[in-house]
């Protein structure tokens, strides 16, 4: 038996989803086991770590560990891994290929492999953390100590800049000089959650019954880290976030979008080299992408903590004015970009075409005020949401939350980053 | 006879307009003459000075002086008094108000007196340069000049911001934390072109017979720095400028809205303090404020000459291939906004209430080609471009470039910053 691991590390959590590979290329991937560890690296909570197998496929595991600031991810991956072929059906050497979701891919086109014997494509993956070091470290990470424990497997890094090769030249291209030094790759527009766009539009393609071609929707991602992305034909030609993930909507803890200037203003010395884990960054990084966003207009990053708030029982004067004010600075961002994506769609289609708004990620997938309150500004659109199935609880991978009746539709989305990680992986190894 | 000089001073230019009081508040100012002084700092260019006389009022001035890096606002704005008292109708003593456009006025709510006796004014002033000293200093200096040259007159500096005062707090406000060191103003959303949009707001008002706090209209304000605004009831909601006029749209040397990040990619020391005339700014405002935008997509500032490489014959493979880009990204990011303001216009109003799309500045007066690809962009929300209109000479103030039936109008409307600044001292000292 052979098996697929798909790894995504974040910033303080590894996610993952353990398959078989069927002896057929022409069926599904058999799904064996999800992991999921938070709070790596928090100070104030211990790390939780759960596996949850498939009936009869392994032993399940809820463990609450040390301190997150005590755990690295270097020791979270060979215990998962041993973990996984102690208490399953499985051995290490059975695991014949692992994925790793890696942020930055920077101009690359489609996944790089890399193997025990060939780890030439590692140094690749470090001029890729050139523009991205807070965020594909930890990948990296987890790369390296996956080629350490399973010495045998085949990995495939995968990126989430992939999706976005489909943006236009006018819309990837920053109207800024030539560098003042060598750099591994161009300043430009590079868009992130591609995984997750690629696997809702591959979802909604399969919902309307349609080619994956024939896919227009405006998609917000919203979770810790938020996006949106605009669809057409299934391919994107729009999204928030740059160069890096920092650029656009509001998230938990970045800024998104803001006069390019005020960082020189927010601090002295913002070029100024910090020391972040075990790596350097600038100040600027850590200022605008870890100190700022929800946590600093609401003093919390959790948005359902925020949307309690905004009753203002629930909360002293303070926590609810500042809950208030993050909310509606949310909204407007998130606002702007949703309007200008789909008034890009409309544009250059036509409204009937427009298969809908899809919201995503945590935020989008419990927000239920959130989604009412956008689509209600789609009203002139069209858009009528469904109040049962909006507040209701969401079943299957899409659920449509606007009336039959309504013009422009609304859906949320779960999105399947390691699923589409994996069959990006069928698809090169040919499996 | 009394008299009131309105000045604005650009970064390469100086703009007036010389009024004679009239002895009734309720008559209009008489027009008396326009000045223009162009190619200030220039390398390459001789400074052209224009002094343009109503008839009989005095005698005009066309002169081609020294090269503009030999030339300073210190002298210019002595020079230009003189020949104004020399010339013309009047004495020095005559002139009792000058406005002085100053681009940042930060969180003020009106303009700021300040006289020969009380120059305590002055030193706010270098407060309100903190963010923005690219563009506040050559009115600070035109100001000192003005009131060493006329000791007898009052001054009213009047900001581009004042328009942007009814921003909603969810508008203004950037997701960040507290900046590390006391700042005289808070970190925010400011925007700029106010006394442009305040007269374009005033015209329209007047050419569509209705009060002012019944326009609703989208400005795209497109001179060598360009915005735009979402005006509803009169008022100011939103706009592209932010903390400084870097922010939103690209302009002739602006990057515009770009990954906050990325400055620190484009150089290894952008906090770094750079000599820029008499004074210290960090080489990001220099790079990203002086190096970007057109000049840098396109080798030109000169949205003229773009257009014209837009056909191929008319110039170099590269130089038609750099100019095709240019206009893309341009129109791309203009749309972007357009779409996002009108789309917050008609969602808290209604499509019917909508006055429609205006262009103003050098490049939204001239371009016909621009308008009319935008509007086509808006065909699907009722615009239909009059081409005869749109090509045409505009004469007057306001030119519609839509059909009669054309459900969303568009205008070219001439901005009058002058006149608005002379307009706002007539309120404030009530002559």
């Amino acid at each position: 038996m052979s098996y697929l691991l798909a790894i995504n590390c974040g910033s303080s959590s590894i996610k993952g989803k353990l398959f078989r590979i069927p002896k057929s290329k022409s069926d599904p991937l058999e799904f064996q086991s999800a992991l999921e560890v938070v709070n790596i690296g928090s100070k104030d909570d211990k790390v939780k770590i759960k596996i949850t197998w498939e009936e009869g496929k392994g032993d399940n595991l809820t463990e609450e560990g040390k301190n997150g600031d005590d755990v690295d991810y270097e020791s979270l991956i060979p215990f998962l891994l041993d973990h996984l072929t102690s208490s399953g059906n499985l051995q290490k050497e059975d695991i014949k290929y692992v994925t790793h979701r890696i942020v930055h891919g920077g101009i690359h086109t489609k996944g790089i492999t890399v193997t025990k014997e060939h780890e030439e494509a590692l140094e690749e993956m470090d001029k890729l953390s050139e523009f991205a070091p807070l965020h594909n470290h930890h990948a990296v990470v987890a790369v390296r100590s996956c080629l350490d424990a399973l010495p045998h497997h085949t990995s495939l890094m995968v990126f989430d800049t992939l999706f976005h090769a489909s943006l236009p030249e006018e819309v990837y291209t920053y109207a800024l000089p030539p560098p003042d030094r060598e750099l591994a790759m161009p300043l430009r527009k590079y868009g992130f959650h591609g995984l997750s766009y690629a696997s809702i539009v591959q979802s909604m393609a399969e919902k309307l019954g349609k080619k994956v071609e024939d896919v227009n929707i405006v998609v917000a991602h919203l979770g810790s880290g938020a996006s949106a992305c605009c669809i057409k034909g299934g391919q994107s030609i729009d999204t928030t976030m740059g160069l890096t993930p920092l650029e656009g909507l509001i998230g938990g803890t970045r800024s998104g979008t803001i006069d390019p200037t005020a960082i020189f203003h927010l601090t002295a010395n913002p070029a100024e080299g910090v020391d972040f884990k075990d790596y350097t960054v600038s100040k600027a990084e850590i200022l605008l992408n870890k100190k700022s966003g929800l946590s600093a207009l609401a003093g919390t990053t959790n948005f359902g903590t925020i949307i309690s708030r905004l009753s203002p029982s629930n909360c002293s004067k303070e926590e609810h004015e500042k809950a208030v004010l993050a909310y509606n600075v949310y909204m407007d961002r998130l606002l702007n970009y949703i309007s200008s994506y789909l008034f890009k769609l409309i544009s250059t289609t036509a409204i009937e075409k427009i298969d809908g708004l899809v919201f995503s990620g945590g935020i989008g997938e419990k927000g239920s005020k959130l989604r009412e309150d956008v689509l209600e500004k789609l009203k002139w659109l069209g858009a009528e949401v469904d109040k049962q199935k909006n507040d209701g609880k969401h079943t299957g991978k899409v659920t449509e939350i606007t009336t039959g009746p309504s013009k422009l539709r609304g859906w949320v989305v779960e999105t399947d980053e390691e699923g589409w990680s994996a069959k990006l992986a069928r698809d090169e190894f040919d499996f």
